[in-house]
């Protein structure tokens, strides 16, 4: 894709996050865009790992949990700047985290495919943004998770 | 404690879980206990990796929801036992998988120090279960679950 990654753009020393940051080499790097084909919808992709399991063949519910927490944070930020009228990116940094995270497992999740999560917008305030997100392998929905993200607090940018 | 943890009562063919497994060398292995002061309370104790990043000085949500995720089914697992009158690890397993997992982030988890989990049961049937978590830092409740847990089935099974 031609768009920069939602997580690629957050600054530097906020760029750590296991689960998504640019800076964070061990972790998850997971990479939120704007879906090009679906309006006001969010995609990221991601290939888990062979020992990312729960059960032999199944991936692990806590790592679904993580991409659906990054999704929905990353898509949060996303929106705060489209709402902005600004480029993402643009500073100060417009970056959120995690108020309530709530994850609904509706069939397990196999193992060697392709995860597609889509995300959607319940709510959207200016320090608060709701984000409903779909989990999806081989064609399945495995997995719907709400994001309730809320603008990082002053006190949390080190 | 001279307790065996939970998850190491697990049947080796399910002991895999990237949260909890001892068969999974490159998970997080957490190990949940019953509370040896707190009666029908579990407790699970986890430091973090230094990579465990949510943004610098403060632990990855998805972690957090992941600690919670396995401490839950583990004391499902561990309750269906007690409930059986039975020992932990008797054939056929007592194995519980999250159905749904809601976490709710209270306070930012600081890195560097211990994590403790505190299990609590708010129903318990046959195949379902359901476990209130908090996970506390330096004395600090940073973090509440609720795990619903429900009996694996048999169609999970390798």
């Amino acid at each position: 894709m031609s768009q920069i990654a939602f997580q690629d753009a957050y600054p530097d020393d906020l760029s750590h996050c296991y689960g998504c940051g640019k800076n964070n080499p061990q972790g998850h790097q997971l990479k939120s865009y704007w879906h090009e084909q679906k309006p006001e919808t969010t995609i990221a992709r991601f290939t888990p790992q062979s020992y990312h399991t729960a059960i032999p063949g199944f991936v692990y519910g806590g790592l679904l949990a993580s991409l659906i927490d990054c999704h929905g944070t990353g898509s949060a930020s996303a929106m705060a700047y489209k709402m902005a009228g600004l480029e993402l990116g643009t500073a100060p940094a417009m970056r959120f985290v995690t108020g309530a995270l709530n994850v609904s497992f509706k069939a397990p999740t196999p193992m060697g495919v392709e995860l597609q999560l889509l995300g959607r917008f319940s709510q959207i305030k200016e320090r608060k943004i709701v984000i409903d997100i779909e989990l999806i392998a081989n064609g399945v929905l495995c997995v719907t998770g709400q994001v309730i993200a809320v603008k990082m607090p002053a006190t949390m940018h080190s």
